[in-house]
């Protein structure tokens, strides 16, 4: 018989601490994110309630009561509609009942202040779940590296089968990428995959279009998957048969700058570090000007989330954080360059859970 | 030279008119849906306001300042972060300034209050876009019929293809049919494929599993593709080499049931009487309590959105609108049946634009 999988608890009890410490006596939780996070459901209509005594409800549709009491069975599920109602009215006072400010609609919350008993006070909370979903627990962890491996692999076979090739389109080369990681367990990519060639590298947020690759291209290939509830993310960039002087010169400038990134993402340093660290090595060059974006992201249940290593990231690593690292440099007409790893951050060097070679690689 | 694209501003024209019945001076936009409807930019960051005098005003980030210059060439775009709060800092009062109540979070809301001029009052506005959305304009319709057609052509390729069969699993046919939309054009899918096989047919929600096609299984596919805005969706289901008496007899009740959704499905028509004329069939047939959603609702934009037929739908059909026709069995342990279409409403019989097939279809 397997171990009771107590993880929902745990982080429930995390959360009920923190409650008590912001005088708040039950918090209402309905972020979808965060109702998986901390119960397992994983429905697309719920409500979630915890209080600082860790008594908890949960509210879902008809559509998903076997659902919910599979992925549930620890706590008896409320079938009503609309859900998050139906748990604010059963509140009985004086009680202040937190909410999510960041994601309740204004129309939400005045509904919800009908609905609610006189002495029960609807109190705004923000950042509180996401600032424990900061540092991931070992079953997290566990989820994060399997997919990353998933899409790791899904590149590594997509370049051994001769599927990035010249004469084929950026659509073809996303479709036969997005077709290996969905065979292999994938239920949907974790955002929009770019293959970006040529000029068009020199555009951080291209997608994939009917541009056909050539001799000479600069290929960017940024992507991820996405399975039970985990992302993963991850860019590299090829050269399609000829390197030119160029495109090995941006290429070894961001290559560097990733890996001193890489070398800096340890716990205990500032994030703004972290970013500097990549960030000198291009401007250094210079390049500075056109690396347009910031260092990395943290990579969780979203496939963008906390903690943010940028010019004005705040505070600082701790082990059991994710963080990409991926700097790039894009030539509006001439094309670009990104590199990118997901990273567990550990005391010692991080490690590095997006396995794909980084040594330039001429397809 | 091709005609000027007037699409937006004769857009935001019914808007200001619905605003000055409500005393709103200017309505602050910040559903990105909403955003690309009033104005054509598709990018993940931007805030739009219209006033009734028809001054509009769009803002963005740095990301996208290449871009919402292509996509919006009749507005000058302010180039800020927070995209919103720039657009509220420079508004000077007296004014009534609407915004989307359903969509704004609180803690958005607080931070536009402190930001903004004392005279200027934050109005709650609900539904007034998306009440314009559901009649759709000549463009919005051929682009919901390419999309669909593009659905199709996927579809009736996979089953040519033979790429439905006993032995392979419901993750592979949905990768398949994923990919050869893919290939098509479509940029993602308008929502998780769904491929349920055998017993999964009785669940309404399932995805696509591991499992394995058996010979006598029901078999049904619902799926969207997704380009330029726009959604489609659509299902089928198959029987797998051999139907018994149980799958021939749902298929026919849900088949006769989604025909006289059909044939209801007209303007001036109300929608309640639209689920009844579906709803009636399977209830007469004996499965009435295996009807467990609602008969359809809106794609354009959204995959989901209004109108909604359903037994507490309000209102009635109009010329223009779209609507889903998608009645169900699912008996728990046995299977299910669903069929779908997607129409476009007109005074006459509806055009249908999901055109697979609708014969029981053994393969």
């Amino acid at each position: 018989m397997p171990l009771a999988d107590t993880r929902y608890e745990t982080r429930r009890r995390t959360l009920a601490a923190q409650l008590a410490s912001q005088r708040i006596d039950e918090m209402l939780v309905t972020n979808l994110i965060h109702i998986r996070y901390l119960s397992g459901f994983s429905g697309s209509n719920a409500a979630l309630t915890v209080a600082t005594d860790l008594r908890v409800r949960i509210a879902t549709d008809g559509r998903y009561t076997t659902q919910i009491a599979e992925e549930v069975p620890d706590i008896a599920a409320t079938i009503a509609r609309p859900s998050a109602q139906a748990l604010i009215q059963d509140i009985s006072g004086p009680k202040r009942v937190g909410f999510e400010a960041d994601y309740v609609s204004v129309a939400q919350l005045e509904a919800w202040q009908r609905a609610c008993a006189e002495d029960v006070e609807l109190v705004p909370v923000s950042g509180l779940i996401e600032n424990i979903r900061l540092i991931k627990d070992p079953i997290e962890l566990t989820g994060l590296r399997n997919i990353a491996e998933l899409a790791t692999t899904a590149l590594a076979d997509l370049l051994a089968a001769g599927e990035l090739a010249v004469g084929r389109t950026e659509r073809e080369v996303a479709a036969d990428l997005e077709y290996r990681m969905r065979l292999a367990g994938s239920e949907r990519t974790s955002f929009d995959t770019i293959v970006a060639s040529g000029p068009n590298t020199a555009k951080p947020h291209h997608t994939a279009t009917d541009r056909v690759l050539r001799r000479g291209d600069l290929v960017t290939i940024d992507y991820g998957a996405y399975a039970d509830g985990f992302n993963s993310d991850a860019t590299r960039t090829f050269i399609m048969c000829e390197p030119t002087d160029f495109s090995r010169e941006i290429y070894e400038v961001v290559l560097q700058a990733q890996l001193a990134g890489i070398a800096a993402a340890t716990a205990g340093t500032a994030l703004v570090d972290v970013d500097r660290a990549c960030r000198d090595i291009i401007s250094q060059a210079g390049y500075g000007e056109y690396f347009v974006h910031s260092t990395g992201h943290g990579v969780g249940m979203e496939v963008h989330e906390g903690p943010s290593a940028s010019t004005v990231g705040k505070g600082e690593l701790a082990p059991g954080m994710t963080l990409t690292i991926e700097p790039g440099i894009y030539i509006p007409g001439r094309g670009g360059v990104r590199i990118e790893d997901t990273l567990i951050i550990t005391r010692s060097q991080p490690e590095i859970i997006t396995g794909v070679s980084k040594e330039l690689t001429v397809v």
